[in-house]
């Protein structure tokens, strides 16, 4: 299988939070072993890594994740054998941002959200992270709560106020979200809106692709097709869904759908070493063990991009220029009914990994020791 | 206008967790004023129905409304101008029920939930409550996870232990939902689920629709007309969304299907006097003002069954007889398009209510009396 | 790999329809080879059959489908290897139809629909034929236009006008739909109404459960579930889809899913001698080749199927009752990610099946020997 | 009420192709009366424009609509009071557009379909109109069948080649649409492409708005004010749906959301007399009389366009701007809740028009006189 040298540039990067607890608006279930710091997030993250060797960074969340002495923190990171890499601001859970922050109608409100970006750009430099990526909660519940056009024009003018902060050899990322927490409108709601306001800044400023934050029926393949034509694909945010923004295991909800995904990013160029497509996971951990999901995770990442690289793109492109419906389509399904599995064992046992990452887990003991060890304190959440 | 006698019948209750605080999975923003305790509830919800004359009882949540004494508490409300109506039961936020409550796999559990229910029909009883109604998170969030078929059983089974302690004059009211918590599968999808579930058990056993739980596109009214037509509506859960279950405020987001789904309650006889149907409001204030977003709700609803009562039924017939499409179509829009606030002015004049509640609640200085009074303690919210 | 013997149980059920030219209401394009006769659909299908032995009988569809001599007609399918199976009714293509069928206002045009019904049973006697398919255009466009409830009533009698001709070896197979061609409201919309529809009737009135006819997002392997376990899943309509009624090739859009639809088949029963559950095609061919895209549908099939059967269903059941999230969809995934198709192949081989039907088909000549001969006449398609 | 002037600018183009049969890919009705020739239609569209004042332009769709003359298909159109607008192409009727056309692997295909361009900016120029509006049905139905990269460099290239032929007068007014007849991808599926297309061709190039080609729950008025915020709104195709692209009557589905599209029109500028935002029609007749349906949908986007007008702009952004969230909603919905029936009936008054154009058509007899003159030849449709 012609799996390499695409393969090898796979790097999914972890987000600190997802070791934490997390839930819906009904319920947080709580677990034992549950990181109380950011320390322990990343000791966890660095777990996945060691046993899949595809997750070498962890994405820091502010204010989650602050901490007194950045150093030490990428020190700890390497002594882990991970570093640390996109830092994610927060602007959805302070009160003054009940109606806003970014786009808010208050001047003030709006600079603290901006001086919050700047604090992140500052811990950027202090951890050596390149992304800063924005999601924005802003949006309203209600017709007639919030002036659109206004929002954006204020949206517009703040992204530029935090844009000109960020450094030669760093990028602002915007990420889109169709809806919530805003009910009726959010202001950064497609792609189309992330594109627009992004062009508007300058080359360093790029969109999120999160696979959870379309409306129904979308085609996500064509969007990444796209904003790799465009130049303005810097990163994704992985997980899958059913309904909502699910935040499920990716793959788990259509695993063919992430097999398309992973197709165009490799058509687009996009696992080229300078390609600059972050790829990242955000996914909740509702009822399902929190490191072993995150392994699942990223091995269906991998799983998925490894059947992508089999597809024979010659072939497919002379079916295509026939008008060979039914062989074009059957060279993708080819490739993605193989059962890449024995081959990615291969690879991980040529790379002296386990070949079966999540049995070398729970043979590991790693969750009864962080069960035994990880008492007291505050479990890490959403919250904090 | 031929309002009455119908527009009379119109009777809403309202949710005790309505006035506390509620939010997303992002953040929960409180409110001065909020209340502490189920009395401090049912003082705001009587404030409502002062108001309005439309929201004469108030549903409680268990074990959310849990008190020492119900008498008292049914006395309390009493004097406040209101009664205690439908029970709520919770088997969504004990760790125990992470998996499921009625058709969790464990026996143990499920007869905890179980009893959980037979507790709340205690409860009923000592308020005088007619129904029992229960929504379920129960569901699953990755294929495999759960076995559909075997939960369904066990979901039967459940329920008829359930029904068979349902007294004489009670009933049992099974609500469903398309989605979330559970983002795989729930055990009560839909209507269909929900009737083929109550059917078995009885005539006590009916279905209760909630607006905001369906998949996009789904015809609501249609829905209202088939469980009228097989006398299951059992009860309305009001609420509005553009999206998912947004538990918007009441006909916020598409007032002219909250009058759609008015009219087949008036065509299918859901506002006769013995009709069976509670109406109930069930929605979210993330952002807006509680009380008066309550009295909203109970306007709406209001406004959109006085416009269906404006339907001329004769013509309309007389149209569809004879396949005019057009005029069909125009004898609806005429009765949406009428103005009906000016005469329910005059309704509530001739009540001796406000003519406009929401700027008489606006003079009352209640926000002011319970902004000072309700300080310290915990604010009331979905968690306790 | 134990496949056998459930997957020796798998016939599926050929539209005549689908070897005619179909196309949107944009346009419909013509393909060389196309049948101009019954006769010659009846061909072409045997020729899938003759490919793959998967796909033993062919669905009529009348008046598209209607012969003088029925006899003369079930000879020739016996002399190609097929034998003839469902009768389609159609009420969707006459003037009088317009506002309606077996639901219209004018007694007349309902007699009229229901009289198309019961010639339809004549052939179904003349044939042999099982089962009596209604799916309904019935429904309207605007609010307004049609009573719900009164086309649910009318729905109901004229039904039970049809079911009591129904003979004790025949069935009434409802379908339902979620909408198109009607755009407001269908009287079959869900499978709600479909299953309260038929269980008024008796026995042996059952539903018809098409792929493609939901909601967005609607988990159609539990409606798979809950229909068998009431009895009532009748038949199944493959297609696939991304958006609406689409009509792809089956698992064309998500093949996960149709493994998940044939697990719930399995876990329920449906694949057992006696079940009952007809599996039938129901797709378009709008750009692709015919023929062969009615192999590769049959195909699809049969690989899901037998994916589906290589669950460990006793690991999964062991998993399920631990909690064990992760590790059952695992089970789950470990089957659907498994390479069936060198199995189904050799399964192939071992009843004188070419091992690759697709290539078999191409290297066959048959379709230039229809281009060749079925020149003049006209073309089949849904008009004819 | 503080309609005018704005209201004065309203004007709504008719398409001649709605005056024509139209239907499903289920069937097609035909009515008595129904156009054979473009002047015919443009007969009936002068007639919508003599009972409402509000449509003042037919847009020609080509090849349906060509003629030999077009200075006297002009002449005609003056003579009945109406003006020739803007002119549609049609790349999706020709067997070999099947599988594209300006997207198309083929130049020569491509090329034909640029030439059909080429051909209607002549047109254009004949006939003295502004808009070309290119709808394209591109797009393909199965994963691998087209390269979804390198369609959109075609198509990126095939309209620069048209784009150098628009005149300094002219302009290219591009149009998504999310699926429909392509079903797994189509080129241009959402206002971002179309905007990243345009804005690559220059300030001429603009986006056309189908209100019926979005995802389920899309937030069109958004799209509204971002598209006029960017300086891209060129036209809007209105209609209304329920599900896919329905094509209904305008406001038919949902008249408060075409309330907040034309509320976002006003505040974008969209009706200033230079704003370039021209409004269309473009909805299908396929149960309801053709004539006064067009009626219909113009005077319900004046109705909607009127109630938007009554907003209280400085209360609302008052409201806004305090964070007021009930009462921001609450002006939204008191101009939206306004009848404004009786003052646009005065509005026609003064201006010499029938207070009811739906009356005034069914008592001035037109119907029957063309029932009665138009017999013989073929009946208009999209075929033809």
């Amino acid at each position: 299988m012609k799996l390499a040298p695409l393969l090898d540039n796979l790097a999914i990067e972890l987000p600190s939070w997802a070791f934490g607890n997390s839930g819906t608006r009904f319920k947080v279930f709580g677990t034992p072993g549950t990181p109380r710091t950011i320390e322990e997030k990343i000791a966890d993250a660095a777990t996945v890594h060691r046993l899949t060797g595809l997750a070498p960074s962890v994405a820091l969340h502010i204010p989650w994740d602050m901490v007194d002495d950045y150093a030490a923190l990428g020190a700890h990171a390497a002594e882990q054998g991970v570093r640390l890499g996109t830092v994610n601001s927060n602007t959805f859970q302070d009160d003054d941002y009940k109606f806003g922050s970014l786009t808010h109608t208050d001047k003030a409100v709006r600079q603290k959200a901006i001086d919050h970006h700047l604090a992140c750009i500052d811990i950027m430099a202090a951890i050596g992270s390149r992304d800063l990526k924005i999601w924005l909660a802003d949006g309203t519940n209600y017709p007639g709560q919030g002036d659109i056009r206004g929002r954006q024009d204020r949206l517009a003018e703040s992204l530029a106020s935090i844009y000109q902060h960020i450094g030669p050899n760093q990028r602002m990322v915007l990420e889109y979200k169709f809806f919530e927490p805003a009910m009726y409108m959010t202001d950064v709601p497609d792609w189309g809106t992330a594109y627009a306001q992004v062009s508007a800044l300058g080359e360093r400023a790029v969109v999120c692709l999160d696979t959870g934050h379309h409306a129904p029926g979308t085609n996500i393949e064509f969007i990444v097709a796209q904003l790799l034509r465009l130049g303005k694909l810097g990163s994704f945010d992985f997980n899958s869904r059913f309904y909502a923004d699910d935040d499920l295991i990716v793959g788990a909800a259509d695993p063919f759908q992430l097999f398309r995904i992973m197709f165009e990013v490799v058509r687009g160029g996009g696992l080229d070493p300078n390609a600059g497509v972050a790829l990242m996971l955000d996914q909740c951990h509702n009822v399902e063990a929190k490191i072993p999901g995150q392994i699942r995770s990223v091995l269906n990442v991998q799983e998925m991009t490894a059947r992508a690289l089999l597809v024979d793109t010659e072939a497919l492109a002379d079916a295509q220029d026939n008008g060979d419906v039914l062989g074009a389509n059957a060279i993708m399904m080819d490739a993605f009914y193989t059962d890449v599995r024995p081959a990615l064992a291969q690879w991980r046992a040529d790379r002296g990994l386990p070949g079966d990452p999540m049995a070398a887990f729970a043979a590991s003991g790693y969750q009864d020791i962080i069960n035994a060890a990880r008492v007291g304190g505050t479990q890490s959440s959403w919250g904090a």
